[in-house]
Order: C-alpha cells, then sequence, then structure tokens
C-alpha cells in the first residue's frame, strides 16, 4: 500500500469527434481517422530517426488496426502472449516479438515449437532457465529460435539487472542453441509521474548500450538493440537504439495525456455510456463500470475517466456496470439518457474488455470491428 | 481522490485445494465441490429464513453455475444487464430480474421487448423518465412488465432518497402501465470497510420497510421487498424483506474474506499463475496481470490479490501481462516456473476476462467450462 496523494494532472481541453446516434452503451467508439494520423505520427517519428518501428498491439488487439501500423511503415509487432501471437499470425501478420520471458513449459511449450514453425518469431528471455526451456521447446526444428536478452532499465519488473547478468543468460541462451540477436527494454518508470519519460528514457538507451556493449564484447553479434514504450518511443529513438515498441499512442488515452506522451488531440478511443440515474443528489451515475472501464488509476489522476462534455465532472466509484460521477453543484449536468463519451485512464486493459468496436469516422459509423485477440493473456 | 489509508485487513490462513498439473496460464480455476457448498449453504440460510434467493450471476455468468444454484433453492436470478438476460434466457432460465435502473432508448429499448415477450422478467426503476421508456419499450405486449422500484439504502450509488420519492416514482410507473410488484435495494456500504454490513444489512430492512409502508398506504400491492449483496444476505433475510439477492458467495473472493462476509474455506475460485522471473531482488513476477487480475483493490487490502502458497508476499504493481509481486529477504520465494494459485480481490471482474474456466474437484479437471455471459456488459 504505497498509495501516493500526488496532486492530480488537470485534464486537458479534450477535441473528441461528436458521438454517432443511436449508441447501444457501454460500446467502444473509435476513431479512425485519428488512429491513423496517429499511425502515421510515429511511422514518420521512427522513419526520421532511422529505427524501426514495431509497435505492441496489446493495445488495440485487432488485426485490422495492425494493418494500419504496418500501412504506416512498422516493421513487425510486438505481442505479449502466444495467444496473441496466433491470432494475429493467423492472419499472415508474421514478424513478432513476444516481449515477455515466457515460460516455454507443457502446452505453452507445444504452442511455441508450433507457432515458431509458421512465422519470424522473436521471444523474450532473462534468465537461463528461461533460455533452457525455449530451447528445448523447438528442438529439433531447422530455424533456430531468435531471442533478445530483456533488460531492467529502472521499471524493475523484469529484465536483467546489469551487463554480466545480460552476457551470462546470453551465453546460456546461444549455447542450447537459442539465436542471440540483441536485447530490449521497457522503461516503465516513464509511466509513474508527468515529467518522467525523459530521464526514463536516458535510462533505457544507457542500459541497453551498456548490455550491448558488454555482449559484443563477448562475440555476439547485436544486430537489434529495442526500446520503448509511447512514453519514452521517440526520446529513446536514437543513437544506439535501433527499434521502438510503442503501443498506446495508435489510440491514446488520459494517462498518456497527463504524462504528456501525446497531445490531448491524439486520443482515438473513447467508451460511449448513458446517464441511466440521477437519483443522488450531487451526481449522476453512468452505465460503465469496472467491467468497461476498469479501476486503473495513476495516482496522479482523479477518478476513472474523463467526461469532455462535462470538464468538472469526477468519476468517483466504480461498480461492475456503474460509475457514480460526482458534479459540483451549479454546474451543468447530463440529463437521463444522454450519451456521453469518456476518455479511459488507459485504454490497453479498456479495449480487452469488449469483443467488437464501432469504427467511426468524423462521428459516422463506417464498421463494427472485431476486436480479434480479446482474452488471450495466455 | 478520496484514497484512505486504512491498514490492511491481514489475511487468513487460505484453504485451497492443490491446483491441478499442466494448466496453460493464466486461467481460472474453481473448485465445483467448493461451489456447490456454498450454493447449498446460502439456499439452506433463505430458506431456514422463509426469504427467496435470487442470486446475482454477473459474478460467474455461467449458466452452469447458475443452475447448481437453481438446484440449491434458488428461485429465480438476478442480472446486471440485458446481455447477461438473454444469455440465461436463451437456455431456459427465464425468470430474470434486472436489478438495474435500466434505460430503454434504441436498441436497448427493442432488446427488453423481445426478452420481456419469451421471460418472465423483472427491471428495476429509480425515475418517472425512466419508467416512460420502459413502457414505451414494451407498449402493446399482452403481458405488463413488471418493475421494482429502487432504493437507496446508503450506498448512494442509486436508487431514490425516501418514501416520497418512491411512491411518486411508483405511480408515474403504473401511470404509464407498468406493474408495481415491489422495492429493491443494494447495501453498497457494506463493502466500506470490515464491519460495515452490519448496519447497512439493517439500513436495508429499515428504507425498505419505510418504502414499502408508503407505498402501500398508497394502495400498492408490495409483494416483493428484495435486498442484498453478500455482506448483507443473511443479516437482512428477516421480518418484512422477503428476497435476497448476492452474488459472490458462490465463488467468494478476499474481498468478501476480509469484510467477514464468508469464511476463509469459502473461496472456490483461484487465479492460476506461473513465475516468469526472479530477476529483480526482493521480487517475483507472475503472469497474471491487469487483464487477469484486474486493479480492482479496497483500501483495506494490501496488494492485487493473495498468494497461498506464499502468506508474506505482496503483488505490489499490475501490468498488462505481469504482476509484480514483493517478498521479504530470507522467506521462501516460488521458483521460476512454479505454478501458484492466487486468490482475487474481487472475483466478478476478474471471471469477466476469461471465456473458459477449468472446473475442478479435489484438484481433479472435470471440464473446461464456457464463462457464457462474458462481455455481457450492455
Amino acid at each position: 500500500m504505497t498509495e501516493t496523494n500526488a496532486p492530480a494532472v488537470p485534464d486537458p481541453i479534450w477535441d473528441i469527434a461528436p458521438l454517432p446516434p443511436a449508441l447501444d452503451t457501454p460500446c467502444l467508439v473509435i476513431d479512425l481517422d485519428r488512429a491513423e494520423a496517429n499511425a502515421r505520427w510515429m511511422g514518420a517519428a521512427a522513419a526520421e530517426r532511422g529505427v524501426a518501428l514495431r509497435p505492441h498491439v496489446k493495445t488495440h488487439k485487432s488485426i485490422a488496426l495492425a494493418q494500419v501500423q504496418l500501412d504506416a511503415g512498422a516493421a513487425g509487432i510486438t505481442v505479449g502472449t502466444l495467444g496473441e501471437a496466433e491470432v494475429f499470425a493467423a492472419d499472415g501478420i508474421d514478424d513478432i516479438f513476444v516481449a515477455y520471458p515466457l515460460w516455454a513449459e507443457g502446452s505453452k511449450a507445444d504452442r511455441l515449437r508450433s507457432i515458431h514453425a509458421r512465422t519470424q518469431l522473436i521471444v523474450g528471455v532473462d534468465s537461463a532457465p528461461g533460455a533452457d526451456h525455449l530451447a528445448a521447446a523447438v528442438a529439433g526444428l531447422s530455424a533456430p529460435l531468435r531471442v533478445l536478452v530483456e533488460i531492467d532499465s529502472g521499471g524493475h519488473r523484469t529484465g536483467v539487472a546489469d551487463p554480466a547478468a545480460a552476457v551470462a543468460v546470453a551465453r546460456r541462451a546461444r549455447d542450447v542453441g537459442l539465436e542471440v540477436i540483441g536485447v530490449f527494454t521497457h522503461g516503465g518508470h516513464s509511466y509513474s509521474a508527468p515529467g518522467a519519460r525523459v530521464a526514463a528514457a536516458a535510462d533505457e538507451v544507457r542500459l541497453l548500450g551498456a548490455a550491448a556493449d558488454a555482449l559484443r564484447a563477448d562475440g555476439f553479434a547485436v544486430e537489434r538493440i529495442s526500446a520503448g514504450s509511447t512514453p519514452t518511443a521517440v526520446l529513446a529513438a536514437a543513437g544506439l537504439v535501433n527499434e521502438i515498441r510503442p503501443g498506446t499512442y495508435l489510440l491514446g488515452d488520459r494517462t498518456q495525456v497527463a504524462l504528456d506522451a501525446i497531445p490531448a488531440e491524439g486520443v482515438a478511443l473513447v467508451v460511449a455510456a448513458t446517464v441511466v440515474s440521477s437519483s443522488v443528489a450531487g451526481q449522476f451515475v453512468i452505465d460503465s463500470g469496472a467491467k468497461s472501464l476498469t479501476k486503473d488509476r495513476a495516482p496522479f489522476l482523479a477518478g476513472f475517466g474523463s467526461i469532455p462534455g462535462y470538464p468538472n465532472a469526477v468519476i468517483e466509484r466504480l461498480y461492475d456496470y456503474h460509475a457514480a460521477v460526482t458534479i459540483p453543484s451549479g454546474t451543468p449536468a447530463p440529463a437521463l439518457g444522454e450519451v456521453v463519451a469518456v476518455v479511459p485512464n488507459h485504454v490497453c486493459p479498456v479495449v480487452d474488455l469488449f469483443d467488437t468496436f464501432v469504427a467511426t469516422r468524423a462521428g459516422a459509423i463506417v464498421g463494427r470491428w472485431p476486436v480479434d485477440a480479446r482474452g488471450r493473456s495466455s
């Protein structure tokens, strides 16, 4: 329980397209024009800096949106689970990096073997036992499994702590028959507070560099040095880093805006919700609860999302299917039955709650698209 | 941002069946023997008190588990959304209460009309405009739509504030052609802290009684007085209350145990997770992140779940697919690749993240059952 009570970062003036009429709420609404613009922006930023862009598709879990990213110059995709890899590979997107220290045993080993046999798979590794299991899973296949050694650049989640440990894991991986092609990191400490991303990106570059130098000194051909998160991607795309892996930038969310990682105009997804009750004084209730917004809330955000149409409203309490929204007296409140847009705090787990999203352009519905990899968490 | 820093409630000594071998993690594991025992316990508690039991199936979203509850004496089911009602009705479970102030407009009105035409539906209402829309949705059908007026018993989420408001909503409902059969409440303030459930249950009984009296004085035949949540259900099942609607009791979770609403032995569901990394000192990482455990955490709980096998471990930080678990030095930690059971903080949103669960008896797998109404949040 290390809850900090940081002051809340004020919301910006949002710039959200009007919601289409007649939505069955709660539902996801994605502004395709804006998502495409975001894809082009990051594609151009990577190209200008001469680095490869390999977006993390856990954000949207959509084959169609992955294609938007590939069309805007992405070199391949990043996933977090074998389940995601299976879904995208089935549609022919087969240059896939599993940025995760996969533990390949039992059915996971079988699945890894199967997908490696039919795609260009790369997998993360941060331990010698992890490498042993990866190698055993693909034993006997003609193509060696390529791996990147994960480096802890300050997020203290996964990844080896120092260059010596990186060399030890890389040697073991090589010894058991894996092909070590480089190093990767995720500077997750970029999410700790507004402003943290600058130092976090510098940490990524510095620690990836140190690990890459150590591996090269030990005889490894380090062809890939991969950094990234949406807050750090553009900042880290310099010098020795030759690949970035942002994900959230495509759809945007309230946390990214608060972190100054994207502009307010970068938000391409909202949850549409209906006002279903106003019987308690000083609040209204909308039908997007924890099963559509999630209880994700960074310590520097007030409430569980932002309602652009009612900037003084705070989504104070979430239940499974209700959100209680407080609003100061004297402030305009929505009417019963009104449909409001909510900018979610964190888009990735929100998307994972829906089977489909409403695809729009300029506020008009152009389709209902599947969240192809929804629920593929294993 | 009204985060309280209440001291954490210590976890009990858990009593969890051994996990079956060879699970593909993360996954839900449900102990059927225990769920059935929970169903019998609540069924007996309701029967002894002479009240009807109408369990809220949003907890498990499983037709098979709803059948377990019906077999143990439940009189019907409660749902939170039309989507849930549709799923259960399609399987022939058609005595359904939508305990929600449904706003019936557009496709929701069409869906309500359709399901009312083929089931024994009852719907919640807490406003005159809400009643108007419900009535319009079912206009012309032969059977009137039955409604219960929702009362705010102290949770301050939805429901009318006082008996006069209950009468006003009931009159409007009657005037527009709905059949008002009673009142209901959800004493959600029972979740605020350990011990709160006793006063919350008393509030439910008192305020339901006052509203029922006012309705009767106004000429309404109040046949149903419905209370409940798992923390208050048994306490409120006395005197005038003639129906209770607990949900979580069937599977149990860490919050309910901390609230003293169920015993530690009542937990029938765990999330199985694999240790995938131990590269950061003082912690290990498991593969159940926010997309399998959710960030639900009551202020009186430390961490995002409890690991019975490692009682000193704290699930400190959640990412989409990783959980970073801190463990004091000198304490036994699990090995890489070990599969651990996690008791989730709040079972309802966790179940909603999975398409299936592993059904077990005495630690052996007996099937892989669907979460039939997963994602039916609208």
